[in-house]
């Protein structure tokens, strides 16, 4: 059996003793008789492995009663949809902050659902190079919502602070940032994050919902994209993706039995200082985000030549070091360094870029 | 290792050699050294895989050039939105044909859109123990389009006919029929299936669509939920559920290796007629459904008697038969035998149910 880094920004690298358990257990989960990929929703099994995950969710993340976990399927991007769906209908009003691509996306989205979008805040001038800080913000009063992208999975970058919106709920997209560091979820009324970056093979979003914000959503909202609907059905009006979310419950208990996000964030921060503390030394690379408001979860750094950034991922992917191609639409590196990325795959790359620096520097 | 048999109606038993093979793969697919769980939507090794699942698809169903295959997070109920919302852009007007549990809350979804749904056929009046024939339905000349269920899951019917619609556009959900038997996807303007039934694990609907139906949906339509932008995108605007697509083309490869659709029939035919040919032996257990319009992949039947009936699928549970009681709403057993349920297992049903009617008849 052959096992490679894979660096890919999403769906990315799992932790082998989570593929191991569920490789074992394929054919009969739980002395079922049964996969749980054949397993009725409503089975007993599997409502032990749903109700498992929601209550690790809760106990690792924090998140505290006055809130639902739901599973929608889909990822991210059909919350981009589902949020303003179903919040606009109070005075059909939202503020975005723009820090990277897919708060973008989830900018383009909301306007499709002609209501008042407002950009609240965007660092779109500088490339995406930092994080809209509090004085750049400009928050309606009575606005439903103001959204943000917690960690930019495109650019590289992360909120280095929790902005305060006053008496408007704070909505976070936490596809790329989730479970990597503690969390105080109460600051934000609701956090949705697709699964396939940090928890689980893609197919299912995670959604943590404040209950105040169960409401009717706007005419026109699918019976499945209703967060109210799904909330009182458990996320079980119809088949939900099962298997993503065993996945879920199994990369929980991993991260439970290392030591829960403390020891995650430990990890995580001193994966991303190898690589960080590596780039800085050097002119060779470059990185274009600001220090305070780079990210732990996605590098992102090129030779400032893209045939150098071309070379260097081919001969990287030759070393079975892959995905360390950037965006397509932005070019350079990018390193991924999830939760299930192991330290010795943070400096088995960082020994390659001396070495590729060394040729051709 | 346990394995039961497992009449469940969705999610269902998967073939043995599939999930064989996706467990000796899991941490390593295709020597990639990853899982499919972990990889990159758009690296090689998952392109092969979705194009190939496509392809398996067009040929061992018989998918004309001139149809797109969509591969949409979610089930069917996700469909149930997405049909009126795609394509009631043109006059505003559907028919639906009521045979069913599904076919109704399709029915329901569709009213949510704001514009003309009309009841065009139904059997709800001797509670949908036959098909609607064709001098029952009443199309709207112009409707953008007519839909059926073909396969009725809850009630254990099937369509034994492809309704004549004229020029209306015809759209089914198969979820529970579809790859069971050969169809003339020439007959649909759309075609929908959750795959969870008979094909793979939740979390992805399968679509087939004929090019020209994709139209610009109606306002407020999210893009996932857009049929255009996914055929553009070929079903990638962002990350599709890779894992099920990944057991569909496995087991596509399997139907292929057994002989086809023409094979699945003969099997399936062969389990079916073990269990209504000993229905229709006894007296002891009824079936609602007239015998020209049963379903090969769901048989209901009741004893009359509802604890006798709870008793039943109690004592089937403890000799590993499982997944035997009717839908909650319906009461009675249900028997799914999908393509992957071995014929032993129906043996061992019809066996069981022998016993207990001699111990109880």
């Amino acid at each position: 059996m052959k096992r490679i880094y894979n660096f890919s920004a999403g769906p990315s690298v799992l932790p082998e003793e989570v593929l191991q358990q569920a490789g074992a257990e394929i054919m009969d989960c739980n002395n079922s008789g049964m996969s749980v990929m054949e397993m009725s929703h409503r089975s007993k099994v599997f409502d032990d492995i749903i109700k498992n995950t929601e209550a690790l969710f809760r106990k690792v993340l924090g998140v505290p009663d006055n809130y639902k976990v739901l599973f929608i399927p889909g990822g991210a991007t059909m919350q981009f949809a589902m949020v303003p769906m179903n919040l606009l209908s109070g005075n059909g009003i939202a503020d975005y902050i723009l820090s990277g691509h897919f708060s973008t996306k989830a900018y383009e989205e909301a306007c499709l659902f002609g209501k008042t979008i407002n950009i609240a805040g965007s660092s779109k001038n500088d490339n995406f190079s930092h994080i809209p800080q509090q004085d750049e913000l400009n928050i309606t009063p009575g606005a439903d919502y103001v959204h943000i992208c917690q960690n930019n999975t495109v650019y590289g970058s992360l909120w280095n602070y929790t902005p305060d919106t006053g008496n408007v709920p704070l909505v976070a997209d936490m596809s790329s940032c989730i479970l990597s560091e503690p969390c105080d979820v109460s600051r934000y009324a609701l956090i949705y994050a697709g699964v396939q970056k940090n928890i689980a093979p893609a197919g299912v979003a995670v959604v943590f919902i404040r209950d105040d914000l169960l409401r009717d959503p706007i005419p026109g909202t699918p019976v499945m994209l209703n967060y109210k609907v799904q909330a009182k059905n458990d996320s079980m009006y119809n088949t939900p993706p099962c298997w993503p979310i065993y996945i879920s419950m199994l990369v929980l208990e991993w991260i439970e039995k290392l030591g829960g996000l403390t020891e995650m964030k430990r990890r995580n921060k001193e994966k991303a200082s190898i690589l960080y503390d590596y780039l800085d030394s050097t002119g060779f690379y470059q990185t274009a985000v600001k220090p305070e408001h780079r990210s732990m979860m996605n590098v992102t750094f090129t030779t400032g030549n893209a045939d150098l950034d071309a070379r260097f991922a081919n001969e990287a992917e030759a070393r079975d070091m892959t995905n360390l191609k950037g965006y397509r639409t932005l070019g350079g590196m990018r390193a991924s360094i999830y939760n299930a990325m192991p330290k010795a795959g943070v400096e088995a790359l960082v020994a390659f870029m001396k070495e590729f620096e060394r040729k051709n520097g």
